[in-house]
């Protein structure tokens, strides 16, 4: 059994999180955090997420302490704002603990982004060097060894396990950038109050245009640049991304449909269409991504889908500790 | 031409008054305030309200000057917080403004109802006492001649109108008091962030139970006591409202037609149902309270739906000002 | 292990209930069947059901025999319409299965009742006579002995979890008879394709009103008269309901808190509220049925929410199951 | 005045005409009509769109006799279906009537198109020569001069307007043919019952991709090839439409504002945004067309919104209309 901590349980993700960790048969969960500042701390549980009541009615206790946290913890979910994980993760892997951070904190192996994209400087240049990128299905062998694993978040996830088998096998005339155009529900803003987030404003609508911080880190780990446009829709789960790409001449469907296989066909939580294409309606609350892709000519066009706060956040990290510690990689989240 | 001014105009009903007002062929609107702390002030109103781009596009000017702010203006519509309405109404008024406020500050003529409500002590007891409660079907006479007009808010409207005709004609077994289920969107919570009205957190839930302000305002106004239970709906304007109520006996079906007949036959902004019952859809956006109710033995089910917004606050306002001004009380409404 | 055949799993309360009788481990999910007309025959379940692609994909196949249908089931679960339950749960039950209906056909033990609320004629009253109604918390020695349980539906199950617990203990005055207000997701109505469920028509708006076929359903059951007044609301899945009731004299808050907690400590599935009240977010998903209340003077308003398709439909029916086979009563729903 | 006549008035398309037209200085609305099998005969136009009850509460006529129907007719709308607009467009144009058509029958003048596209054989070639495009913004003096104005629909109107001004000044590198991602209101699938557009079904979605007949409907009139992939929406109303672009080399960010101001400075329907991008919400409801656009590099982002029903379909119909009379452009709109 390992023993289990979530820090910033206060969350959306944090509460998927939770949920999956506390039906975990290999999982025993310590207890639930939230960052000392936290005006949820002392508050219980199931009373901000009220689904979970008489199910998961611990406390939310306050992270004063993080070496006192660190005690006795086998592994730590860090659901929290970038910057609290770029601080305490390195306590935690000091202590030894293996770390799934959630944030952006550790994804791209490059100090000067943060400045530029996260607006701080990132002073753990060392822990960044060992983080490995976690996109399951694609680092596996790579978790299994680590220590530290950055897990993707939401339109990374569903952009590059689309679009990635393309590229490796070389498939893309990159000449013409890959367009994503991905909407996102509400949920992906996080729990705190905001006019952009209430309900009468939110309005599907494109933000970030041409600077959000995702396409840097899609294009990072894709190696290609993309072209990344994320929209904001009247929903509260779940991202539809919808891909347009170029491919080299002579590229066929048939061959796209085998590299997709071949990426994909022993990989649980990928879930490809023969026919027609995912919706929101047959991923939100699973733990998978959906994909499907039609070609006409030289054009082929990838849509993807999954629930943001699940594998584009809290099942692929549930997912990362499966493989890390070798159990069935879709325990408890199937 | 009445010249005319709107303090609030950031928030929802302020936006739907300048709408209406500015369409209005009797009057000039003069300019937008927001109160003198509002962050949006200096903002132009169709940057907050962009479906107003285009056609509305004033600055809001903060209110740092009442008496200033009063001179040449013929009349205000106070979209305003409690406790600034009942602060500011009186300025207006002392320099001869004939004033529209929308805001619970005066709608009650019993001074220690609003340190039990609104959690001030009201101060302005004589302007209180010659305040106008403005349920246009019903105050027309009294409005005609007022200075003040209190606006009644968003409940209240409905569940008056549909319950009034009856009480008026002694129609009701009140021993049973008349139980109120209602359900309101999101829009009533008003325009500011906070985590209850954010869209993730928004869910049909019952809130005020037994200690709703509209309580006592509808069972003072309707002169009975009344059983109010409001809800927040998931959707952004309209309010529902089902009333059960017990009969005095012998009442019948075709009595209670034609009390409501009787009372709004000549009344456009009142629409009663001759089969069926009203929804959300058939008035959202619309300046209408709907009507329709059905009978089974002594039991009586009267259902009302309006756009909390308009007939539950802006339409019904500027309605209060064509009465008052002798217009045709639909002007600019439809 | 059980075998176990669904009728009507095209359908949303069968979808559900292949969910669940899948991952059940005692229950084999021998075959998924709709009726020999359906549209849906020969399809894939996950077709129709995308969110169980690559976790339930078996055929939908139609029930042409049904007594072929019925050789080594041993439960079967009718997803039904109400005269197609009528029909083909004798020939199951004939053939010694356990029979669990969801439908209506079974509920009500008078044959008159389905002449005049569900337009048929009842053909089987010596089945009818010895079903049991499964309203899981209060039947759960019936059941255990049971052939045939008939399910309750959702308006049924929430508005009775909620009152009979204070009817039993005596504690309303039911001369003024209980208002029950509740509000639906779309998915009550079922799967099939009509105006009254196409999105741009569905708007909260009351239904039924004093016709409602639950009515009778709730008051037989409860041993008294309940005023029921249903309401479509803008939402797919859910119910929530408002109850009003007079109580007797002299009954106080700890009274009617002991009162639930007797009634249902010891059940897993309802959740009783210490303070507030429900939402549909904290149901929706989950087999629960959470109640509620608050009392002012001799009014007392209690609030049950569930989600309709699985407390109010597919959950109970499993419960049931589960009670008539002595496994724990939330196998499989937890 | 001119006497007008609606074919289709059962629609949510004729329903917006209905409005627009009754409330127009200059027209008399003579009938509401509908198809001759349409169930919806003989109803009340206000029992089918309930919002309009007490202010239109005409009659749907069924159109048994074209040639009776267009007696004493200056202007007919037809919101039929295509193939009913394709075979009673020629009456109404044979009789003298000005038919603005709201169906695809006579937008592309190539008959060989309707058989691949819309499934019939289009038979009315002669007309289908001398039919006008009604792109407003783009078409004016041709509609003054025109009998027959074939009004585009939703897709075609927001994407042409948003990209019309840039290929008319040659600023596109059309190698890089233009993506158009694009997403609807469930409104446009029509008011008809269906299980795609079932409440409970209705899920963000791609749909007709790389094969939707908007397709060429587009790539003709813009004279250039596009990729154009709409997707089904969670709402009623309201399209936006992303559209990611290769600018030509050397092309500015202040030569692409100068193009739109100078193609739209004096159009009162479309609205330019110096700063962000439209969201539904500032549409919906309304005539215009919003257009908003990003530079970075070589790469434009433009995002256009409208309402699907108004500058998509209704409000353009009668801006074609006011055009081809001389009336104010947004005569009855604004």
């Amino acid at each position: 059994m390992l023993n289990a901590l979530i820090v910033g349980a206060s969350g959306y993700t944090g509460a998927e999180l939770a949920a999956y960790l506390q039906r975990h048969p290999h999982v025993y969960l310590s207890s639930l955090m939230v960052s000392s500042q936290s005006l949820d701390r002392g508050k219980c549980f199931s009373e901000l997420h009220p689904q979970y009541k008489g199910i998961l009615d611990l406390p939310l206790q306050p992270l004063t302490d993080v070496s006192e946290a660190a005690k006795e913890i086998d592994v730590v979910f860090l659901a929290t704002a970038h910057e609290v994980s770029h601080d305490i993760a390195p306590v935690f892997l000091d202590a030894g603990c293996i770390v799934f951070d959630l944030s952006g904190a550790y994804r791209i192996q490059n100090t000067q982004f943060y400045e530029k994209y996260y607006g701080f400087k990132h002073k753990n240049a060392e822990w960044l060097a060992r983080a490995v990128y976690g996109l399951a299905e694609w680092q596996a062998e790579k978790i299994k060894q680590a220590q530290l694993i950055a897990v993707p978040g939401c339109y990374p996830t569903v952009s590059q396990l689309s679009l990635k088998p393309l590229l490796e096998q070389n498939l893309l005339d990159t000449e013409h950038w890959p367009v994503i155009n991905a909407v996102s529900g509400v949920s992906g803003v996080g729990r705190k109050a905001a006019t952009t987030n209430s309900f009468c404003e939110v309005s599907l609508q494109p933000y970030g245009v041409f600077n959000h911080r995702h396409q840097p880190e899609i294009a990072t780990h894709l190696g290609t640049e993309v072209i990344f446009t994320p929209h904001l829709g009247n929903f509260s789960r779940g991202i539809l991304a919808t891909m347009t790409c170029k491919l080299k001449a002579d590229v066929t469907e048939a061959q796209i449909r085998e590299v997709y296989q071949q990426a994909y066909h022993d990989k649980p939580l990928v879930r490809l269409y023969r026919h027609g294409f995912p919706s929101l309606k047959a991923v939100v609350g699973l733990p998978f991504c959906d994909i499907g892709f039609a070609v006409q000519g030289q054009h082929l066009i990838v849509v993807g889908a999954e629930d943001n706060l699940l594998k584009g956040a809290a099942a692929q990290a549930v997912q990362c500790m499966n493989i890390r510690f070798g159990y069935e990689e879709t325990q408890a989240l199937l």
